[in-house]
């Protein structure tokens, strides 16, 4: 298919290059421009602003950091909205608010676009050896369509109901549930050190028992570890993922008790100084909490 | 190895039966003593009381309901520590608090007894299968001479540490990640389900990707089906394990506020009519608070 | 002075109505302007836009609902921003967000305008009585030359600071204070009656010893009667107030467990069918979650 | 009366002695029986024991600082349960746990004794001025009979009800509320100063308006001051209530979340090393979570 890529971070540009790979005919757009200059050596090519890249393309997909970059690559002037052929569809990979999503939802249907979210699951690892998980909602027929493009970035696609947004909240919920294993085991392990109990085997008891999932291994290696430097993916980023999740549920009148708890935890490790460490650094702050070190 | 096995319940008959199984010498005892027929059968011998149950083996092993009836059938008189010859060990596989752990670490101390504490993870089908999880703690040497009699009941041993209280610790670790566990799901799935997420194929999603460890899928599965009863694990049970979490954190001054929220949760559960199910009924309580049915 | 005063609503015609009383000339404007013939009759001019109340005076007074209405009044085309000749004040003693607060300080910049925050606690029968408190904070030099306006509709006026903002973040600080009051008494009556203790004893033994404060009098008098209806600030408006009181914080990165714990409450609440009542309804919740009833 | 009254510490002497102001025959026990002296020059008897005391006199009273010592007072052999002549009353002043006051009831009922449970509030220096807060429940007859007892050393006496334990509740609610007041003050002085307010002014401003009342006056002098020490009450002692206030909550099933709250932050002062500090610490707390010093 023909497709255009916006956003060219850490997770785009492998998934971009895995599109190439299944023989799509790729366009690029990057807000600088250099990290372009490596796909175009792959065989993509390279545009000036999203407008120009989504221009006579079939489908774009967009895959940025936040609300602001997707408001800015898509709705601003210059952005996909202003050339995006009528048929042609959008898939949004990136973290998104509920609200920004249902605002894409209505600017797309009004030009007769194709909307799909399709947020994805894994780090840049997995997104260069195209084993994410993605996560898809929007149109029956849209998604069946799309289906191959989001099967040559991931492992396995999980749809998830007929509205775009229903993808992002399940994406929110997810990181969600994963800042609660590190709260959780945080604590746990605080506990256990308190006791004398070795984290390391701690960790290797929990994970080879009833909590062997990928989640529990790596961010329960972690924290037995204490090395939350270098961030795989920083605490304000983390921060804005469960404002999401909270603002998310707030719409619909829902409590995530947990999830506040979390909040309040990560803004005390950004005051007391652990803003530059990895978001799983609560359990640095609940170690911290224990009397420990 | 000559060995009384004190407690026959759900859990305790079947540990007691792969014990014989595994060609031990077994002396039964149970409060009722109905209970200790169908061991009786099976080849066991059946006591009167636990003193006599305790007198002439090399071990006793206790699997009784909580700190009370291990007290009951240790300490008071017609107890453990009344006949248990010097030299011989006790291994203390309940779920009890830290404190009555190091009680009886004194009390068999004084004695010249052995004392492990090796609590175990699994549901009465894992202790029939002997495939349970056993987590000890101990004094080296009488760990490594009392591991076969663990390995007789479970399908994998972690050593935590060479003071009893350790394993115990570990152990409503544990049970409080498990709570998290269910805790954290329950908010998400009432998150999602006021979007429209079925939440078959939302805790599908969680259990075939980041999430896909055994306590997700049991848990998961009770929730999207919403069938908190009849009950594995009665609520009043999880706060219990909640308690003694929270005492032996509090005891070394560790904050847990993630078990106190989830104590707070099961309370209200309770308050609100839930006595009677599962300990996950604490994610009906988060649907409801949702505004859900 | 001459003054222009925007915003009628239950608060806002009693201020009015009380510095027309203090012999300033008043242009009143309302959304509705129904409202305004009141004060037309005791000696207002009714302005048709703020840009047309606020031409020509040396002060002008925002009292409106919330950040929307006042962006909507200032702001936005027909606004006081049009038409407030330099060198003239504003006085925003709405309840909004320290954001909103900040960008209005920005803009009067700009135009050379004086501009001040002045939030006021008090209910509509307080300002009737002209016995508000007011909170302000700007400029030391307007903030002198504005307090007789003050001292018109309030009993006392405190001055926080030099940034208007500081007033800002001290009445949502208010705010959270008076909730923390309503979940916390509302959790001890909810614990005291499940002793059979009465409620309206021992709300007349708090607020007749320690807790001899108004707000205790206030509330502890609602929650005693059971009497959330008809609700004299509805749980929504309290729950916008938590949420500007959480994103004040968040902004300088600062946590209030509290208040995340009262807006999980209020959000629950809300969820559960309390959306008409006062926003004390979190502690008809916290009966409730305790089983009364 | 003829009164023995048993435990003379900060609280306990000053009580004595206003009792034998009030002209009362008072015999009196302290563990250390140097601090007895005083009241012997003052017209006090001094007794060896509490049994000792207790004989002959028609009612006791017991001042001691926790169950501990009140079941040694009492229930343990030389206590007041060996002498106290049948038809004789007990008051418990101390601040104990629901489940002692029921067991105190009980046993007293036992041997034909009237029993009161009468804690109060105030510190010493409120004790030394007869000014306390008294807070009574038991038998309508006793209660009436008692009070001149009661108005002897405070300056008003609430009677609760017609169950000892209901005033004991009440007692441990209003610690419970007081720890709110800190808790919540401690979160909103930590907001208000990373916005540049003064804490003195912010503390001036509640304790003159909405929140005038002793205690926001008392413990927002000491957090705007940041004096928590010396300590007029160790956090310990305040942890030791709030853990008494849950434990109440929890018999009944009643979840207190902001009481869960403050014991996980409680936990976390003493784990960062604020142990010598007053309770109020936990606005220290508040402060360094938010990044302040």
């Amino acid at each position: 298919m023909k497709v255009a890529f916006i956003g060219l971070g850490n997770m785009g540009s492998h998934m971009a290059r895995n599109l190439l790979r299944a023989r799509h005919d790729v366009t690029v757009w990057n807000r600088t421009l250099a990290k372009a200059e490596d796909l175009r050596a792959q065989g993509a090519e390279v545009a000036q602003s999203p407008a120009e890249a989504a221009k006579e393309v079939e489908v774009v997909i967009t895959m940025l950091a936040d609300d602001h970059a997707v408001e800015s690559a898509v709705l601003h002037p210059g952005g996909v909205l202003e050339s995006l052929p009528k048929g042609a569809a959008h898939i949004s990979m990136s973290t998104i608010s509920v609200a920004l999503s249902r605002k894409l939802a209505e600017e797309h249907a009004k030009r007769g676009h194709q909307y799909v979210a399709a947020p994805v699951f894994g780090r840049p690892e997995a997104a260069e050896a195209a084993t994410l998980f993605v996560v898809v909602a929007g149109g029956k027929v849209a998604v069946e369509r799309l289906k191959p493009l989001l099967e040559a970035v991931g492992q396995r696609v999980f749809v998830m109901g007929d509205k775009p947004e229903m993808a992002n909240v399940v994406k929110l919920s997810g990181n969600f549930l994963i800042a609660s294993v590190i709260e959780s085991v945080g604590e746990a392990v605080a506990l256990t050190r308190q006791y004398g109990v070795d984290p390391q085997q701690f960790v290797e008891f929990l994970t080879n028992s009833l909590f062997a999932a990928p989640v529990y291994k790596t961010y329960g290696g972690i924290i037995a570890d204490e090395k939350y430097q270098p961030a795989g993916f920083k605490i304000r980023l983390g921060l804005k993922d469960i404002r999401l999740a909270l603002a998310a549920a707030e719409s619909v009148d829902v409590p995530l008790p947990v999830a506040s708890m979390i909040r309040d935890h990560m803004l005390t490790a950004i005051a007391r100084g652990m803003e530059d460490m990895d978001w799983s650094a609560t359990a640095k702050l609940a170690a911290e909490n224990a009397g420990l070190k």
